[in-house]
Formats: structure tokens, C-alpha cells, sequence
């Protein structure tokens, strides 16, 4: 099946923007000669996702699973603020119709990368006794030291996050556009100190970000954007709708940091996906929420009454 | 696990070489701005390797995991005539001793990059109830357009290979040493029209090749050097020793076409390593093979009598 399917999809790519040497070779050449590295850093990923643990094979689909391991790594490159370049794709297949599930895996990674104009580049193909299982490492650029760390917040930087959050288990987590849009704009709007994607969940992703920066973050709780998925999902959990934009992950949203300075130039919206303000870096470290019974520690797993 | 496994590969990657920003964000940051892309293609190769297909974990352990895995990679870029740059570690961990485990992977990555002074510049790490599955990516240099392709070959070319062949289900797919430091030395001789490593197997991998080159190759039969593996496994499987250098996968020794009139130029060995001409690149496409019985088609498969 491998050499059949690495003809067929060194066709495909071939329709995408083009590496020197591409899909079929030990390795593939990228020639970066147009690039000027005195202007440009270059920024990589990895991230894997398996069958039973990132999405059940059975139900999405293996198109829908190829699909989310190239907006997995997307949203990574839009949370160091980079646009993408090429990606490579490595795939661990179940025997039972390996050479469908490729296929259909690099349709799913082929629909985006044809929407961003990105190359798919090389790859690997394995075929094995265990569940379906993927990666992919995708190459961008961000201008020389530019890139958007999770270390970059300071006390008194807005705590700003992209769209709404909670319950993607719902869906999102397979369909979720990775904000690739929104980070290009803030980019040249030159306002981020810093940034991360929400993957683990709001709290934890916030603390992980505070810890990084040396600070701590005050949320107001009643400003954090609730999905509709949330407030769904909390009518057959016991949680609260702000448990779960709280504490569920893969949201893929953007959390940022931007200093008060340079909020007037904060979109309050970009391709109709909302920047909301939730709170404040301040210089006490740890996690901590206000609302109208005050200042308590927040739980990175959620809000707890 | 995640977080502190996170931490220490960060503490044991900072005894290597360096990239701007390595293990702990969204994503690595590699300045590029020391190198000269004028000067040189960047390369780039992934390679995944699972439980029961590459490596059987409960007979090696996850260290040697680790290093094949990091060998693989290498051997790639070796093929490529590229020098390691960096590497980036995807895991995916059964959930028991998931910690333990990706340790052990670790520093199985960390003997090979630390002899090779290559940076682990990033990763990804996940628990599932899966087998335990690897990635890597490697990304290397190669000077400016001079990277061996498959497709390089030319009939009159010498084929050429590296080391012995055959029977590395004994022990040597797991232990073997990437060709780097023969592909270096060929590299600066700049002797080499095309080359790839043998993963696949001498016939699979050679016929690959002239696929590629759109030639033919016929090889001396008497010539090919025979590992004492090889002739050991062939006391218990039926086949000879022949078969086993010409059909086993994974001796990951050097594949290279040397046109003829630069022949005089391939050391004879380089760092105790025999490089072996057995046979020609031909016009007449197929794989042939010569022997004393005259001119006969070879099987990509093995020898067959």
C-alpha cells in the first residue's frame, strides 16, 4: 500500500505550494533561499493524536482526524504568532484498509493546507497491529525575534482570549478553525506580548503562562466568554457552563497577553470572531478570580463554588 | 507526568547544541540567521516507529527504542548527505509507567544526539491506551543543491554499499550506527550521484532507485558483502545467506551510485566500514543480477535460484 499511496499523494501535494524536493525522496529539500534569515525566524511543531485519546476513529471518521492534526499544529504556529510553511505527515495505520484511511487522513490534512496555501512536504507511512495513530511537524516563520512566548506577559498586560469557550467536546474539537487569521492581524498590529493556544483548558493554559511569565492573573470571571457548548453540556454534567470554559481543553482558542497601552488598538472582533478581555497579569503570583464576593483562588480545572 | 517530564527533558537538552528557543512552548524557534541559505538547502525527514513493528518493547526496552528511532532519523539525513541540525520527540506512551517510559525514550535520543552534538529542540508527549508509538523529525544542512537523491543515478554509475548486509533482525536494526560520518567524508569528496539507505532491503531500495533514476542496475552477485548474521539466520530459515543480504529490511547502510570515472576517488573503507562496489546502473531498466551462470532477473525480494 505505502508506495501506491505516496504516488497518489505526491500528486495531490503537487497542486499546494512546492518545497524544493518534496514528497518521495528520504527527505525533502527546502530550499530557503527566498527567505532572508537576518528578517525571519523559523518556528516547528510536533504534535501526535490517536485513536481513543484526540478523536474516536469510529465515529468522526479518519478524514475529520487529518483534518484536526493539521489544526492542531496550525494553532500552534498561530500562537507563536508564525504563518505556516510546509507540514510533514507521519502516519501509524491499522491494518484493516490502511490505504483508504491514509487516503483519507490526507484529504482531511489536504483541506486545510490547500486553504492556507501551505506545502505538504514529506512524510512516513507505517502499517500496524495498534489503533490509528498520527503526527505531524509543521514549519513557519515569524519575524527575527518576534515570535509570541508564553514568557512574555507582564503585571498589568490584559488578559485577552479569542472567541468562546467550553464544551468542544461537542464538536469543536474536530471542526475548530485555528486562528491563524486573527494572529496574522495582531501580528502586524504589533500590540502581543504574549501568547499560548488553549489546548489543556483556560486555567490550566493561564497558569502555564503565568508560571512562564514570573506573574500571576486576576480573572473576572463574569467577562469569560461561554459557548453555547458549555451551557449545553452543563445540563447533563453538574458542572457550571464557567466550569466548563474554564476547565475544558481544546478549545484552540488564543490567550494573549497585551499590555494596557496598546488595548485601544485591540480589535473588539477580527473575521467575526470576538477579542474579549478577561482580566489582568498582576505581580501576585498564582490563579485568582474576582467577582462580587470578591478576590479567591481560581482552580486551573475550573471555578470552584 | 506531562509537566515534569516536560521540565527535565528541557534541563537534559540544554547540555546539547542549542536553538533559539528549544523544549516548553508552542513551538521551537530556530534563528537561522548563522546560517547562510545561500550557502545551504535545509533537509528535512520524520520517521515514526511502533511497538510490535519496529522494536518489541518488552525484549529491548524503551531506551532502545529511542535510540533506533533517533538512528532511523539520522540515517535519513546521512542518505541525504545532510548534517543533523536539531530533532523533535513525539511520544505516544501507554498509560503504565507512561513517566519511566518516555525517559527511557529520551535518553535513547539523547546517546545519539549527544554523540552527534544535535539539538532535541522540542516534542510532544502523550498517554493512551495504545502501544508505545514514536516520532521523530530531523532537520539537517546540506550545502546548496548538493543533496543525493534517488533519482541522481546515471548507467555506467558503480553501485556501491556500505558495511554488510543482511539478518538485522539480530540485533543490529536496533544498535546500528547512522552513516553519518561515511556521508560527511563522500559528501566533501563530492563523488556521489545519488544515494538513499537501506530500510526496505538491498532489491527493494536499489530498484527504488533506478525507478527514480529511470535506469536499471545489474549486480554482481559474488560481490555483495554478506553479514555474518546473514549466514547465521539462514542456518534456521530455509533461505541463504544471499537472500537474506538482498531481501532483509533495515541494515540502514549507504546505497550510493559513484559515476565510474570517479571511482578511483571512493576510499576503500572509511572508519573501518568497507565501501563495496557490487555492480552497475545500466540503461536496461529492472534489477539483474550477474553471476556465473550469466544474466538473469534479480527479485527486489531476494535472490532466486
Amino acid at each position: 500500500m505505502e508506495h501506491s499511496f505516496i504516488a497518489w499523494a505526491k500528486q495531490r501535494a503537487a497542486r499546494l505550494p512546492k518545497v524544493k524536493l518534496g514528497i518521495g525522496d528520504d527527505c525533502a529539500v527546502m530550499g530557503l533561499e527566498s527567505l532572508d534569515f537576518n528578517s525571519w525566524d523559523m518556528v516547528v511543531t510536533t504534535d501526535s493524536i490517536c485513536d481513543g485519546t484526540h478523536f474516536i476513529l469510529s465515529e468522526c471518521g479518519a478524514r475529520a482526524a487529518g483534518r484536526k492534526l493539521m489544526a492542531v499544529n496550525l494553532s500552534d504556529l498561530a500562537s507563536m504568532a508564525a504563518s505556516p510553511i510546509a507540514v510533514f505527515l507521519s502516519l501509524c495505520l491499522p491494518r484493516k484498509d490502511a490505504g483508504d484511511t491514509a487516503a483519507q487522513v490526507f484529504e482531511g490534512v489536504y483541506d486545510l493546507a490547500s486553504q492556507y496555501q501551505v506545502s505538504i512536504a514529506g512524510g512516513d507511512t507505517n502499517v500496524w497491529d495498534g489503533p490509528l495513530c498520527l503526527n505531524m511537524t509543521a514549519i513557519g516563520k515569524v519575524p527575527l525575534d518576534r515570535s509570541w512566548l508564553r514568557s512574555g506577559a507582564s503585571p498589568g498586560d490584559a488578559i485577552v482570549v479569542t472567541g468562546k469557550l467550553g464544551g468542544s467536546i461537542l464538536g469543536k474539537h474536530l471542526s475548530f478553525e485555528p486562528r491563524l487569521a486573527i494572529a496574522m492581524r495582531l501580528r502586524e498590529l504589533g500590540i502581543v506580548s504574549a501568547a499560548t493556544d488553549i489546548s489543556d483548558g483556560l486555567g490550566i493554559d493561564l497558569l502555564s503562562m503565568t508560571v512562564a511569565s514570573k506573574c500571576g492573573a486576576e480573572v473576572a470571571l463574569e467577562k469569560i466568554p461561554i459557548s453555547e457548548e458549555a451551557i449545553q453540556l452543563a445540563n447533563s454534567t453538574g458542572k457550571s457552563a464557567m466550569d466548563h470554559a474554564i476547565g475544558d481543553g481544546e478549545d484552540f482558542e488564543l490567550l494573549l497577553a497585551v499590555p494596557s497601552s496598546k488595548m485601544e488598538l485591540l480589535p473588539a472582533e477580527i473575521d467575526g470572531v470576538a477579542l474579549t478581555q478577561i482580566g489582568t497579569f498582576i505581580s501576585r503570583t498564582g490563579l485568582w478570580s474576582r467577582d462580587k464576593f470578591g478576590v479567591r483562588q481560581l482552580s486551573p480545572k475550573g471555578y470552584v463554588h
